[in-house]
């Protein structure tokens, strides 16, 4: 689905255009188009490949999808792939753009994800002192968007991990902490994988042999670079946090079972040792003077208490009970 | 055995050709040949290592089988060794492809594996326009055919690592788990020493110094290698979460041991109070008025029921039963 | 807050000036200004940005906080973060100070931190034959000044964990020894954010392609990699002993475990022999020959006195008790 | 211990020789001398020195033996260290074979090692177009026999590891177990250390800056190379699968408790429910009429052994025993 | 505190000189001056600067101690800073030397460390023809000294880590075998943090680009390399054995706990049966005939004997006793 397609010059907004008016635009020097799609038909992306001459490989993985974070170069235009990372229920949606960039067009093609562009457009356009660096500066805010976007995300899954934290030092070291732990892993997994990648994007559009058409703003993809590195640090950190806090909680688990252990050993002494008394006290023999004693039966029953209560004295001095 | 022996002319199949005329077409500049083999008798190779003066030791490696995945030169000529992975029951099963490329010849020697290429020489066939680029592009097709088999594998071990958890998590932490999870982990091995060293392959075959005769094919390859990355990554998170679920499995086990400590000291107790009852009232003071009521046996049976129902209702709050 | 902003000429300082100076100061050849600001206002950094004509994406970096230690150079002129690590209470407290450093002006922005950089201005003052090497001395000294004050940091969390073994090995393997290490992790994480990256923006300050303003410096910047080379080993050290303190630990959990079960046993014993023997003497055969022994009674008692004291024997020798 | 020294012209054996004629081959330029020691005398290998004008620092350290295998080039000359592990009962010895190799020369020094290099001898003669290669191409024929020793010893360790596993998941948890992959653990290493520096040796002989006197043999030394990463890939395997068949095993341990604590506690059952019983008709009440009925006993046996019977029949549905 | 001050005229010793003379040897060129310190005062520091020219930060990193081992290029002079481990009683003790080296001196600033390098000079001094390659020779030997120190710590460490394992496959998985293995893993760090950061040092001084002094050289410091390689494959040995070997140790700590339940249960049921026994025989039916069989007692006893020494013999054979 066409979202939209637009011409600029020197960083103005011309209009609107429909995509058969592309090339005409295509022809003035200071001109270019910026296009936004989403989860498109494969006869656009035929025209656009057509208009814009698009290589093949680069319109067949937009097509497919399911690609990872990347950036090809097809001559003197790029081929870009990010990923969309939104919150679906509890958990996390994977979705796609794909982004052709020329020293004339820029390209973005959505996939599978709710929120579009439209914010970065509107503000591109606020500022046409900057957008008349071109497709390149438009592909920087693209980029810039989509990694703020991640932020959030990440605030998100460590807010899951303290939550999961305060749970087990709470005493709750049960199943579904396990449960909890093991799906934020998984989710750290997709937001790697989306940001991973990247770093070695936005490391080639800043640093080393820069593609000719990023030139002059490697200062604004060193920002998105070192976004990313923020972002990388911060999953390092969760993913340390996950394996330290399983760690944890099996030797919290462990703790535990000694309690328990203790606990119940502290109550069956309780039943035992006056088990044991009356035992005592059911032997059949003929000469026990006890046994006939005016309060031999209460005094063995005080007996049996008191032991009881010094026991549950000591327990609760060790701790056990 | 030989399976096919086809001239090419400019993209054009000419006809089959025995082995015999090989040399007859290596003379035409345009022409090339494209042999298939399959488990093929030391004196097939002999052959093939005549016609198309094959380096000895690479003709020694495609004999002996057992590469790693593995890309020689050999003057101007490749040697590429490239493993099949086919389920064979629960288990994979690995075959391998030794490819010989010259800039007028491709040789492929397959073992050890059911599924042929006739597919990808039907497809190359039909693509005269790509199929001029000569061996090279066919050398594409065979690996991006070959790279493109390993997904299923993947999605294959994918389910079995969730088909795992699901029982798992659903309170099944049993031995069973445990070796389906240790099998995982061979077969992810397998696919890994398939995909892990062909990286370094395709690497060579894209970027730095390619060789002469995949010139111009790059950005095809640097497509293999796209896929190989992604194949990767899928890799290391089934690895990863293969680890996890056995450390998953072994706190779930801990757990499950606590639960069972519990509920035997629970029932222990529902036994050792109306004992330690019993033993009371087995005691032989003469003074015991209680075992004269007329209704005492019948109450003291009542309280020890009723202070099962109790702990029954205790325990059940507490979670212990 | 403005906190300073001095002019200084060959190294001696000449006053304090008003910001709306600068510009004069900036037109002598061997004039620097070093501005110190603390949690400014965007007006304030708005200003610093006009008079020194720093860049947009740095002043944004610096208006926004929260930035990991970098370095970015930006034309002749760099932009430096660096995090303050403070006690705060139990834990680390991470301040941030952002320093723009140009041919002639040196700028640093501190947020959140308590302690500030006056003393490195007055000791500074006191060296002018170094401090004539202008702002990238000052930058060297800021920077020199920070990384010190990681160590006695450092110092800290290893006294904390030295603790945590004294206590794991004294015995106390409880849930606080669980916490503190879990704790002390976070803070290993927080010290090492604040170092590691440092590492490599100390790198670029004294090998390979130097910043033109640190020329000459070399050595100065190599000390402070050296100091961070020996943080990092420090850290990496401590993180290592949490591992193995965690692991450890779970060990002296399980032998606890195994210890409590052998010490329940063992009374346990205690208490079922002489209820067995009593079990015995409580059977109703009319033929019981003791029974009707004048010291039946006693004897019995004094067996199972005498059981229980060889079983105490016996499980203080065995180490059960 | 002198093993051979034998002269070669253009890769014909002219002779066995007295290490005294040595130098009067060495004048004639097609010629080379092939020398092999077994446990040398230090006066044996001084006079090599003086003969062939070896390195002192390398003469050392084929004196004292216990080096890491290594590369080292002292001008036209190179110096190599191997490792060379045979099977010492159920353990592994490590030997060591020292090479000194230089236009005209190649001694071989071997050290606490059963098998020599007749072999490599007789059909390194046997192929004299290959010999005349010079000492290079012996290097090269002693590398690849050695590296291909170490085939077997893997294969060995291979088979150590299945029978492990094999026993473990046939329930043999034990200590015996344990102990097996520990020791398997260090022969892994004992192999790891032998072949791990050895790539660095071959990679050091195949590509980027080649020895003068190993030029044109590249591709041979490739092969070597070839073999020591599938090498070390199956060392990785193997010590991977230690590692997870060790936590594997700590898995099954702890199940295997759970279920001995399952069956405990179904067996004390049995127990401890006819106890009850018994207890319940031990009661003195003067007015229990059952114990008054003719067949009070028999049914109170009965009921036991019913109660009993139901016990075991849900222990054994529940698979508790 | 002065220990030596040495002058030598291509490599004879000329005298033994006061420092205060040092100036007038360096003006002779064949002559270098080679000083050793011990524990020096801040004022014979401030002597050696102003005599040899030594750079400010130097001398502060000599004078302040606890540096990692590392070396600094100032110019045409080195400073390098090495570590000395040596045996405290049970524990290893860190000492330092830091050696300043120029185009005409030689000076070695020990501390903390009781063995001095009186056997380095002595050595030195008989082989002037070694000697009479300057400084930097002295400054191999005083390296290679250093280095072979370490490998004695090693032997030690290594003998450490067989007798933990000895006594935990020998049964004694106690505490006190962990509290081993942590305080081994704590002396492998400090012979680790001596060890890794020189193999930089030496590989500086042997490849690459080598400063200018040590040119002529490059053999023996790269024989110093490969000792530190050595040494670094042995640590990484053993703290890849311990890891294994608290791991291990948990696993037997389970196996053991396992086996202890077992045993308990074995001598619970032994109790258990009888009292079950005691217990029927206890109730108070009025129709019991057993009660009143003239051998009920002794047969009862008999059977409880005989019910014992069954439940012996069959835990015996499932080796739960």
């Amino acid at each position: 689905m066409l979202v939209n397609c637009v011409a600029y010059d020197r960083g103005q907004k011309l209009s609107d255009i429909p995509l058969s008016e592309v090339r005409s635009h295509l022809d003035r020097r200071d001109c270019f188009v910026w296009v936004a799609l989403k989860d498109p038909e494969p006869a656009e992306l035929a025209v656009l490949q057509e208009e814009f001459g698009l290589h093949e490989l680069a319109i067949e993985d937009a097509q497919k999808g399911h690609q990872r974070p990347k950036i090809d170069e097809y001559g003197s235009s790029l081929f870009i792939v990010l990923h969309l990372i939104e919150p679906a229920g509890d958990d996390l949606q994977t979705g796609e753009v794909a982004i052709f960039v020329g020293p004339q067009y820029i390209v973005s093609v959505r996939r599978d994800a709710q929120l579009g562009f439209a914010d970065v457009r509107r503000r591109c356009e606020q500022e046409p002192e900057l957008l008349q660096h071109g497709p390149a500066y438009v592909l920087y805010a693209l980029m810039d968007n989509i990694v703020d976007r991640y932020f959030p995300v990440i605030d998100r899954l460590t807010a899951e991990i303290e939550e999961i934290e305060e749970r087990i030092f709470g005493g709750q070291t049960t199943r579904d902490q396990i449960e909890a732990l093991y799906s934020l892993k998984r989710k750290l997994m997709t937001i790697d994988h989306a940001t991973q990648p990247l770093l070695e994007v936005a490391g080639k559009l800043h640093g080393g042999r820069v593609p000719p058409i990023c030139m002059g703003l490697q200062d604004y993809f060193r920002d998105v670079y070192d976004h990313l590195l923020r972002l990388k640090q911060s999953i390092d950190n969760l993913r340390d946090m996950v394996t330290t806090v399983i760690s944890v909680n099996l030797s919290l688990i462990t703790i535990q079972e000694n309690e328990v252990t203790k606990r119940l050993a502290a109550y069956a002494a309780l039943v035992a040792v006056p088990t044991l008394i009356a035992g005592v006290y059911g032997m059949n023999f003929t000469n026990m003077p006890e046994l006939r004693w005016a309060y031999g039966y209460p005094v063995t029953l005080a007996v049996m208490a008191a032991l009881d209560i010094y026991l549950v004295f000591r327990f609760k001095k060790a701790k056990w009970m």
